[in-house]
């Protein structure tokens, strides 16, 4: 085992493009081999030609009638017109004919069936001449013998298959797929899905790999999470290497006394890079041994992902040359300020949503460590080196991730945090088919982001401390006439403690007590404004509160906090202290409520968002969930 | 069977968005049963939710280092400055940590690595403080235990799968795969690909459907061609109605005598519509019976594909609850016209190419049995049921089924056809990776298209009568001093005839000949002008010609007529006379050049043209083919 002073602490801090760049000159200098194969065309979809494919025969390979009708022989016609018709013999100057078949000799021209006049079982009566070849598909009016129909390196797609049976070719030349090797790593990595022990993680990116290579048409060799000491992660290396075109190690690519990615890799060849000026997946390494590709990938999901579709893509598509994916760019407006360094070029993933004409991107949790920003996101923001970050309401552009279809089913809302939004969330998509997109930015920066027009709603509960009245002062004094209110739920807030109360919490006024670490809320959230009016009425002071300026964004991250025993109390909602097996001490009810600019009520997925409010089964969710009134 | 009196000879003419919303009516009014069914998430990629799914563990479940380091008792690190270090001993004040890992009691904070001075084997010395918590992935950071991952009717993608086994979750509901039953039908068609019979013609619509059918994420039940009789095709459509969710019939579907798809439909459920108003694809049946979906497909490639995206692949998208594509807009400029009828929608593909800024848009063959216009094409242009056409120069929009990334690799050539050009074509792709788009206009064309700005290049062969003299003049007439010649080749034209000359052809004068079928090229090609400078020279009028008016765009367009024997004599290369098997009367040689703009003349794309002209490979290729000299 590597001791600390082995540690590779300082890596580089290459950009991106010059990191791709010199990594695939040292590719093609090396050569990766890719073997190519005959394969049948009608299992052929998404391979790509090694060679143009040529027709063997022409298409059609006779002369065919065009049109269902009759075939003639076009000299007997040529008198025929409306004023005087010529009478046609079945067998002697004509025959049925449908659509593809066989010209028959002596017969030379086709007669559409609807402008044929039957006169008995023998005999049609025909209006107008036809001409030699009117309505047949003469021999190659398709493909020509000898014809090329594909080109080499070309993406074989459903229409080409087709074709290039038209041309009579079953058998093509194709490029073998490119096979991945995948090494999850890390003593604290587990792939027993079905039990978590203490202390360990599930492998959850090696799938991730997995289906991100099968979509891009290459075949994944996934193997079962290796120990991170440095010989037995040699050997899964070594063998991954044997049968693969590129492989890949997660984690282990940093700095840490059991990163050993980039040793194995000098070991076995050569460490091309280790480094890349980008956020998240700096810690990268790409090499090269026996004539492979190995790269060693960041453990965060964010990381991951992030480096695999900015290095693994191109290289799998470059092995099997196919197109890279165009980016689909679109402009945004910001709908709140994002800040990044000048270090590195930033990738900050967002939800979008169409609000009036503008698109609105929300910049969702940067922390690499959280996979639920890749699963919510419809779009990638990226902030170069040379910039550090975008104001609110800035016009930016993105990159989308989703379909505008998808964005265009998806509601803004933008504000305060509850339980039952999560709830409306999945109503709507089974009821609806649409989405909700929720930012948890605080009931105050909901009433901003309303302001600006960038959302569609916000969820809001602030107390109005002189009248005691939530939510209607505030709206008439930042927003006015323009929105309304309309009526949420009303929601108990409390205390929650850890299960059995240890710490002998009573009331609010214990917080401020020695030895209590409480956890907080976000400035501009109602509950904290609530905390704040609390701490007020008691006249306690907030530096004798330990931990008060540690802020969650939700009331499910403070309860998971104390769930997790990094606090000892914090103010949430009942429905929140439930689902983490939290006791509760009740501080009130308090009115949560959505405003919604007044043009927007009659929107269909407005209207839809109300009649899930006003539905049977919400109310039975509620109650479920306990804690509400209405 | 029937006889052609019990034929429905006229079908309705309902616009598409109709037809489609009313078939779909019709089957929700019906219902057809997508079951639900449980599976692993990790072969789910692509598979769509039928029900949210819920995390059943935190992610992470315990409280993790966040950065590779040292863990602290924060309290102990609390005077700690640049000034005034503080050393910590290992196993009473810290533990080393890598990323991920547990963090263990009684530390709750973790200093990065690069901020700890290594004393000794047992010491370190840090510089700063370490709040509580710092540094420390909280239980459920990523996702808390019971939060939804993802809407119900969602399509899994690679980031969904890693997210929901963080949430521990292996298992998930999801709508069962769409199941599409493929009967091709027809007498003459075979899926015996290793060798045609006379007038038979190879099944290659149910192949590109079943690819189609699987690019959508559902499952293709294709069976071998069944033979066009009623009871036998009824049985083979109620064999495939039990285990599909929708049937196609293809073809059968029209007025023929043998077009039994709609009184089978009728037979077994209901005909909810008989004939949609587009082009191509109008004698499309759309059914439902036994409570699943019955469409009745046209035969040819073009009418096959483009029904199968208008009418297959919503309802495919509809029953397994994945969106559609959005369709992908641009506007282009039209290299030439397109007429267009008042009576249907008129589907026209085209390829498209950058010339200069513009992007050209040349329309292919109209021909809905053409499948090579399915495979050549970039983009699909629409002309509505309103519109008659549009007119050369126009600007339209074009719906994009390419990537622009492939478009841009085109080389626009518009002008006269030869050979050659597909060997060209190859050739780039296969040493430079870039297309070569070839529009057959003829020589005159390819002037105006240059002229316009519509093309990189145009081949020509424009004789000019006084001077005897190629290509020059017509340049410097139309064109001027903007635009080069690039010599291409020399290249033999001559009389092609039958194998063995049956009718004893030998000159230009016989064409003019009682019982000789001539075919003839396009006003504007070159080989047309030829021909009617012979005709003069000869003093033959074209009133006397058999054929004359009968014009073909391609050399080997008129070999392959005189080879399937719907004419006797026609004008072009040796090359295309030789692939045929045709006996060849030369008349000599002509200069087949290439125009270029001269700003183009640096272009990589131009260059990598102008090279294959000079390379030893081209010059092999020509000579093995004959009838050139350069």
């Amino acid at each position: 085992m590597n001791t600390k002073n082995d540690r590779r602490i300082y890596l580089s801090n290459t950009d991106i493009e010059e990191a791709v760049a010199s990594y695939f000159n040292e590719i093609d200098a090396m050569g990766i081999e890719v073997k190519r194969e005959h394969i049948d065309i009608r299992e052929g979809l998404g391979r790509v030609t090694s060679r143009p494919v040529f027709a063997k025969v022409s298409s059609p390979n006779h002369n065919a009638a065009a049109m269902d009708g009759i075939m003639v022989i076009a000299q007997r016609t040529f008198h025929a017109s409306e004023v005087s018709p010529v009478v046609l013999e079945l067998g002697k100057d004509f025959a049925y004919i449908n659509t593809g078949h066989l010209m028959l000799s002596p017969y030379d021209g086709v007669i559409m069936i609807e402008d044929v006049e039957i006169v008995d079982d023998n005999h049609v009566r025909i209006f107008s001449a036809c001409s030699p070849w009117q309505h047949v598909r003469p021999i190659g009016e398709d493909i020509v013998s000898g014809e090329m129909i594909v080109f080499a390196h070309h993406t074989i797609r459903p229409m080409d298959i087709g074709a290039i049976l038209s041309g009579g070719v079953v058998d093509v030349d194709v490029f073998e797929k490119i096979r991945v090797g995948i090494i999850p790593t890390g003593t604290e990595i587990t792939d027993n899905y079905e039990h978590l022990e203490k202390g360990k993680i599930f492998d959850t990116n090696s799938w991730t790999f997995k289906s991100l290579i099968e979509s891009y048409g290459g075949i994944a060799n996934r193997v079962s999470p290796v120990e991170d000491t440095y010989d037995i992660l040699k050997e899964a290396v070594s063998r991954q290497l044997e049968d693969n075109h590129i492989v890949i190690i997660n984690a282990g690519s940093s700095a840490g006394s059991k990163d050993y990615t980039a040793s194995i890799i000098e070991d076995m060849g050569e460490v091309v890079l280790h480094g890349i000026a980008i956020k998240p997946g700096k810690p990268t390494v790409l090499g090269l041994a026996r004539g492979k590709a190995i790269i060693g990938i960041p453990g965060y999901p964010g990381s991951a992902y992030l480096v695999f579709e900015e290095v693994v893509e191109p290289l799998v598509r470059k092995l099997q040359r196919t197109m890279t994916k165009p980016k689909n760019l679109v402009e945004v407006t910001l709908s709140r300020r994002v800040v990044s360094s000048l270090k590195y070029r930033e990738y900050i993933r967002v939800t979008l949503g169409q609000v009036g004409k503008k698109l609105i991107a929300t910049p969702l949790n940067r922390g690499a460590g959280v996979s639920m920003t890749l699963v919510r996101s419809h779009g990638v923001l990226t902030v170069p080196k040379t910039s550090e970050g975008y104001e609110a309401s800035e016009q930016v552009m993105v990159e989308l991730t989703s379909s505008m279809e998808e964005i265009q089913k998806t509601m803004v809302s933008i504000g305060s945090h509850d339980l039952i939004m999560d709830m409306i969330s999945s109503m709507m998509g089974t009821t609806y088919d649409q989405h909700l997109s929720s930012a948890h930015v605080g009931s105050m920066g909901g009433i901003m982001a309303m302001k600006r027009g960038e959302a569609h709603m916000a969820p809001i509960h602030l107390l109005d401390e002189e009248t005691g009245i939530y939510n209607e002062r505030a709206v008439a004094k930042y927003l006015g006439d323009d929105f309304v209110i309309i009526k949420g739920v009303q929601r108990e807030q409390g205390i929650m403690t850890a299960k059995g109360n240890p710490k002998g919490i009573g009331s609010i006024e214990d917080i401020g007590k020695k030895g209590i670490v409480f956890v907080n809320r976000q400035k501009g959230s109602g509950t904290r404004i609530l905390v704040d009016y609390l701490l007020k009425k008691n006249k306690i002071q907030e530096q004798d509160i330990l931990g008060y300026h540690r802020e969650m964004t939700t009331h499910m991250a403070v309860a998971a906090a104390i769930h997790g025993s990094t606090a000892d109390a914090g103010v949430g909602v009942l429905s929140a202290a439930k689902a983490m097996d939290l006791d509760f001490i009740p501080i009130g009810y308090e009115d949560y409520d959505f405003v919604i600019r007044k043009e927007f009520l009659q929107v269909p997925a407005i209207q839809n968002f109300m009649n899930i409010l006003k539905s049977q089964e919400f109310m039975d969710q509620l109650k479920a969930l306990g804690g509400y009134g209405y």
